[in-house]
């Protein structure tokens, strides 16, 4: 289980896909999605994508126009390009109107964004559901600017189209489902979000490689909030019959944190096996509170639709100062960063895949010695193994999980597996029935 | 909610109608009773003033004779008035019998109760239930007495009679109803108990001026113990039935501490309220234990009885130095005192009366912007109220009150009563129903 | 209750069994555990022997052979007898087959078991399930040893015999039953286990000297592991059926700790009674989980056999040095070691028989004072047994047993038991009925 020799390759090859994908302007809806969902494919063949066209109602909320953006640029009085939306697609404002003027300094100011507290930085800024346009930049440059007439131009369309996702289903055993979901909507930033794109990109592909998988696997790549909403108005009911644990999976890039944010009301088995793996597999982590939430668990977590999400993240968006603007780049992530989430979330569904109730075959203890379990001459030391598997004999009792087992003899879930099977394969211990969040 | 300009004038007020009363010598039965009642219907013409015979079986127990008592005084071998009820009518042991004798200081020396710890101090003393006499005075003045005679004259009466009490039935909305009790039974002492009353008096008046009440109120104006037995026996099974939370009012004058004692299980609706405002409303409070009673909650807790009845004090009985002696007289207790604990009190009404579990009506965040609520600008800052507006939105499901609500993001629950209104004025919340103890 | 004014002299004499007792070689069968369990019917005659054949099947596991040995030695080089069982049983690894033979130092030595750690300790080792030999020594005798021929001698038989254990049914009011399990099985050491069959022989003979008990005794003194297993096997159904608490006696010789190890899940009557006696009775002691388990509770609390058995011990199995070695000898233990363990597991045993769910009979405070319960003076003094009185009535709700009421208001439940008789005598206060765990 988790066998990580291959960890280093995985986490360069994550970072190259990352490399690609970077200087693609994604936003809510557009061209940028789709080809980054088109790239994603060349990883996951069958990865379905999916167009909802605009006005398309779910839940309280309406598909928005596509926008799609060729072109923009500010000309100074001096006719000097000072800022280019080829240099940085996070100079324009997402969803941006188009616009061809002329305008004095005065009357450009407002139009342009930058942050005083980061002068280097150029803040990442959308204008989704109110038409409008505007400029980042940093403060730097802002404060540098001369009074005159500048030439704006911002060369898009905001017109009736689709929201685009990408859907991945991968059939286990169990009509049960593990659900994964990552989102695809942010321009050129690195760790939020292109780490979440491409770890559960190789995650799926592992999953894919699996000679057989106990659940079914549904895997979303979709844009944040309105992608989320989209998709729990078509599959909201199958997925609340099926799903027993599932990712949000965002900010997986950097090396600098692990972090946990849980469900709503805590306590599903995705909490549950994730702050195992955390608490075990990691030399530490920051425990949030739902209240902390930022991402698409606000949708999955909604009251009554509760979905037993959790997100197991390296450093939480809102938390790192590159967070939302220009400094969030390739240098922010890397290899190791991204594959130690990867190898984490992996380790959750590895777990997730064994888990089980157990209960003992026997009353009192068995004798492990005529089965050769246990050393017959008894002497003051007993391994440390001999002593787990007289724990798990111990508490087996056909209502605690091996999760809940691995957590009261404190030791990885993934360190029982192989002599959970002895103990099975000599009669002495039997799974009783598939946990079932309810 | 809770506009507070005019705290000032009410603590003022309340101090005013404290001094008014102060002088009445009241004990358990006889006219001080009475005349504490009707000064008090002065303010609250709805009160309705009982007379219960003595003899009447109140559960374990019987309403005793009435006491009322014109003169009491002890001369010296001198002829010298040395102790004076009209001086002070602690002086007196309460429900003292008549007595018209002459003593040599070493025979009445058992009849006299001082405080060696508090040695300027005048004890406040009963004796209820034993035909007995007696008087209080310091411990200073006790040990100046010399030998020789002592003239001593109790002009007492303990008669058939009747208990006296003050109910007022405030009619709300629902037939549910907030209890509130006080006692009257207590000669010059002023924390412990005339802040009790006045305060009560205040709040009656303050219900009496809304527009509108969701609940029905029964405030009761009861001698301490035999009078919260008599009006249980009378009223149980109505007040079972329809009490969500109670407040026994006592000790609310000075101005050192605030406190509060719990049912006797705790967790009961006007446990939660009253410590939701506490924590949210005082700078600090202390917390004691139902091992800490000492007062009607004896009653309204017991067992089988059970009422969820709080109370939420200022400095608590038996624990501030001033207790049941002289020293507790109108310089302990304050305006300022008073109005505080005013303020807290009627803020637990207030959240009462606002209180109900909340729900949301959409499945999925709302769209915020569409409606005017959310800046269609996403930027990295978000006001506090939006914070809170959304915090209310994720966490609505149905199973919570407001108290709830707001215990888990950290608000006090009278700042987030606008944005409820607004939210639901925007269809996006609603009242489930409303919360019943049980 | 509780009278210890005698605990001196049945310190005295429960040593002076345990010196009585040091000598026999026991093993899990033979001589030695019929010796022992002799022995000890002259203090309880109404001891039941049982004999179980060898073969017997008892859940997983199969009766062994019976083992008993008359004689062991090894002659060195020199024929000097260097190890010899009769100066210390310990040698002899338990279970050993017959020997006679002659070895080299070299191929002796693998049969040679000694402790490097404590090097003047001779170890204690058993071999139940697997045929073997060997002999157990000090690692300083061990490292002088010289090259050479050692004449090798074991002279014992295991043969198809019997497993021996006794019983002693001690009948009560109610068939419900009270279990205590003590261990013979181990040859001359002192705290693990002489100390557990004199304790529990001393506890049967003041139960068996009680007048009237509530509940019925199964004390039984049984070899460990197999013994346990064995006897469930049989007097499963009617043990889960009866046993409302259980006590396995186990190391409660010597006088450095208490200590206490629970049931698998807690919160059992014998974890409730057991925590609430120590917390008040002895100055300290130590709390275990059940995973520092070791004892017969490994087979009482197995999953589902699960019965509420607990071991309140003084330095428990594999913590205290001395542990299964031949320094654990009578110097370890005491008198006074012994009897304080006595002292505590006869409370346990008096506030069981003396437990129960209590209930007032009236609603609100009894009127104490007409019962001459109260001082008719109220004071600012009330006495403690006073405030103890009204604590009980306060709470003791027909929801709460005796022990949680003394947990409640942090008294040993030992000191409430005159007070309650007098408000039982009173009216007012009535046991409802006999806690039964389930």
């Amino acid at each position: 289980m988790a066998d990580t020799t291959n960890d280093n390759d995985i986490g360069s090859a994550m970072y190259e896909l990352a490399g690609e994908l970077f200087p693609i302007c994604r936003s809510l809806t557009g061209y940028g999605v789709r080809s980054t969902l088109k790239r994603i494919s060349l990883d996951l063949p069958g990865l379905r994508i999916c167009e909802v066209p605009s006005g398309t109602s779910a839940f309280d909320w309406v598909v928005p126009p596509e926008w799609n953006i060729r072109d923009a640029y500010v000309l100074d009085p001096d006719g000097k390009k000072i800022i280019d939306f080829h240099v940085c697609n996070l100079h324009v404002v997402g969803y941006s109107v188009p616009v061809d003027t002329v305008l004095s300094l005065e009357e450009l100011m407002p139009r342009l964004h930058s942050l005083p507290d980061q002068p280097d930085a150029i803040p990442y800024l959308t204008s989704y559901y109110k038409e409008d346009w505007g400029f980042c930049l940093s403060e730097n440059q802002r404060s540098s600017l001369s009074p005159g007439q500048y030439r704006v131009r911002i060369d898009s369309t905001l017109e009736n189209g689709h929201l685009t996702y990408g859907e991945l289903l991968i059939p286990g055993e169990s009509e049960e489902e593990i659900f994964v979901s990552t989102y695809v909507c942010h321009p050129s930033m690195a760790n939020n979000e292109l780490s979440g794109p491409v770890v559960t990109t190789y995650l799926a592909k592992w999953l894919l490689g699996l000679e057989k998988r106990r659940y079914s696997y549904r895997i979303v790549f979709i844009p944040e909030t309105i992608g989320s909403i989209v998709y729990l108005s078509s599959n909201f009911e199958v997925m609340k019959e099926r799903v027993v644990a599932g990712f949000n999976v965002t900010c997986v890039g950097d090396d600098r944190a692990y972090s946990f944010l849980p469900s709503r009301n805590g306590g599903t088995l995705a909490d549950r096996v994730a702050l195992h793996v955390l608490g075990h597999g990691v030399k530490e982590f920051v425990r949030y509170s739902y209240l902390d939430r930022g991402s698409d668990e606000r949708q999955y977590c909604s009251p009554h639709v509760d979905l037993p999400v959790v997100s197991v993240m390296r450093s939480k968006y809102h938390v790192y100062p590159e967070y939302h603007t220009s400094k969030d780049d390739m240098s922010l992530i890397s290899p190791a960063g991204l594959s130690g989430a990867y190898r984490v979330l992996r380790l959750c569904i590895e777990c997730l895949e064994r888990n089980e109730i157990l209960d003992v075959l026997t009353k009192c203890e068995p004798q492990m010695g005529r089965r050769g379990l246990y050393p017959a001459l008894s002497t003051k030391e007993s391994t440390s193994t001999m002593a787990a598997m007289m724990d798990i004999l111990a508490y087996a009792d056909g209502t605690k999980d091996l999760i809940d087992l691995a957590n009261i003899i404190s030791r990885p879930m993934w360190t029982l597996l192989e002599l959970i099977n002895e103990l099975k394969k000599h009669g002495l211990l039997k799974a009783t029935c598939i946990e079932r969040e309810t």
